[in-house]
């Protein structure tokens, strides 16, 4: 893009940014208004209780963060850890290491329990780290690995961290909005996620949902957080009464989000969920038909994010993905870490998740795999 | 608002966000591309040579980062500022206050030299703190005290910051874009700022400009940073080749900032500048007619946030402001800390910044204090 020209029209198949709908870009376009508008705070409780909603949860202290996904990951375990503490992290993809990573530069005592790229976590190697583990603060996996395309069961883990006396944190950024995340039945104590995904929106926000137990635990921190800008308690104060003023929220965005829930709403979640898995269930069979099978097994497979392995046939894996870019305008991603050049990472997320869609992506895909 | 309303038409003309161009807005609202789309990185290199230009500098780590102004202030301290540093912060309001809370977050040791709210820094009390503060790792303090309306001078205690062989850092949330900043010529080693004040762009994004000298100070630190959203060696890896994934970038908001910045070289930065000294002298003229006097001397002045007295006639000052905002959609902002209740923050700033707002804004109150 020159300067002053325009950005192509894209169809957004890769792990996101998805596409958008024209009532979500439209919401987003429309002109400011202040960060104490009382207008800003009506809308702000009903998102916040749509959130609530898509989430599957009672939590009172479920926010859009300002910030990505990766400020929602940040959020959470700056808040919830204090130097020293004791974590347990299921390791199976590019993401449950960056929440290693992270805990480790809040200095905490991390243990790792990595499992295959492309599985599941091992449930009997967490509960040994678990329960072999003393006074543990927190446990933490990925929902939906968008490195891999897995889903990893919560439920079994979260009472595992419970019997411990720990909290339980969930990367649900690549499943809000797409798939079930249930975060009450599931016993989750804390999530994140972002709106580009699943939920319809452009990046820019987290949201994050926090239990009335887990945030206890961070009002009764012995040590303060280094981190401001992500810190609950002032947040709390803005987005509840008082409003007191922290920073000025990025109000087109939420504009954004906001139209984003209510479509969701309008949609139905469990309609929208069987549109993922509809949309999905077809490109893979499409791509069964060039030959391009699937990298996960199909009880682990994500809906919203599907792994396929390249052909060996393919020489220049990227080339191909720039050709679908270039002449046909459509995204999809390349393997992150260790998967770089094995897999494509193809997205069936909220917008993007069309018939029509997948049948331009099938229709490039073999006639740039053909030449 | 209601769930499905839109909000209302506003004139921002509080301390930010301001108010924004149609042709701004339509850029905000374009379909996304994806976050490594070479469209974008021809985008962002448009829009970062701009942002030096509205910077006044040849930084070559200038870029938008992902937060608002506040994220900017935390992105800054947590790249410079290892545990132990020393530091000194002229606090002359809200934001320098903010300044110091930060760096103590941080661990660093902080010597605060206070300056009345309403006036500028004491050279001879900063010059004696930073003289007398042995190894000195950083100096800070804010241009434009978005809190008083204050213009502080910059070029003065950079120098004295680079006597004593500390960098030096400013916040220029309520200064770029509307008066001249001056990079290079100032001698500020790091900058931040919001694109919502006077940049002419939706909250969302912090500009930062950061010189070579400075990176390499973050570059060779002992200790990792806690901070990883803010980590400049990771950003720097994304923004430029080799293009790594860090986080998903707003992209929508990063059109708008481009889209800002190219407002802004068409009006020409002198242009743009006089305007907002126009406007706010128009203003000060008015708001004069109607008994009500500035804040801060004419020499501290800035011409982008004005502070007003609040008459001693006006026995409820929220309740004018409601009224404004209800019945003529005139948002003004009130005081911060030590100033609540005690004067008004009028921004003219960006979009805002209109003798047609000035008007309407004049009419209003006149209106609304005579009765």
């Amino acid at each position: 893009m020159t300067t002053n020209s325009l950005p192509s029209p894209r169809i957004l198949m890769g792990p996101g940014p998805s596409s958008v709908t024209p009532r979500v870009l439209e919401a987003l376009g429309r002109a400011p208004i202040g960060y104490l508008d009382p207008e800003l705070f009506t809308m702000l409780d009903g998102l916040r209780a749509n959130l609530r909603t898509v989430y599957g949860t009672s939590n009172e202290w479920t926010f859009p963060l300002t910030g990505t996904g990766m400020a929602g990951m940040e959020s959470c375990l700056s808040n919830l850890l204090e130097p020293g503490d004791k974590v347990v992290i299921g390791v199976i993809g590019f993401f449950g290491a960056r929440m290693v990573e992270l805990a480790r530069r809040l200095g905490a005592e991390v243990t790792v329990v990595e499992g295959e790229w492309g599985g599941v976590l091992d449930p009997d190697e967490m509960a040994k780290a678990i329960q072999q583990s003393g006074k543990l603060k927190l446990v933490g996996c990925v929902h939906a690995e968008t490195s891999t395309g897995v889903h990893q069961p919560l439920k079994h883990i979260a009472s595992m961290a419970h019997e411990q006396g720990a909290l339980f944190l969930a990367d649900a950024v690549t499943s809000l909005g797409g798939i079930s995340v249930d975060i009450d039945n599931n016993e989750v104590d804390v999530a994140y996620s972002g709106t580009q995904k699943c939920v319809g929106a452009p990046p820019g926000l987290s949201p994050v949902t926090v239990s009335e137990n887990a945030f206890q635990i961070v009002r009764n921190r012995k040590s303060r957080q280094s981190h401001w800008f992500f810190d609950w308690n002032l947040l709390q104060n803005y987005y509840d009464t008082p409003h007191m003023y922290h920073h000025t929220v990025p109000v087109n965005m939420l504009f954004a989000l906001n139209e984003a829930l209510l479509e969701i709403v309008d949609e139905g979640l469990e309609e929208r969920f069987k549109r993922h898995r509809d949309v999905s269930a077809f490109m893979l069979s499409g791509l069964e038909e060039l030959g391009i099978h699937p990298f996960v097994k199909a009880e682990h497979r994500l809906p919203t994010l599907n792994t396929v392995v390249i052909p060996e046939s393919v020489v220049d894996e990227a080339a191909v993905r720039a050709r679908l870019l270039q002449e046909f305008g459509v995204e999809i991603g390349g393997g992150l870490g260790a998967l770089k050049g094995k897999i494509w990472r193809i997205g069936t997320m909220g917008a993007s998740a069309t018939l029509r869609n997948v049948l331009t992506l099938l229709g490039a895909l073999k006639r740039v795999l053909s030449e």
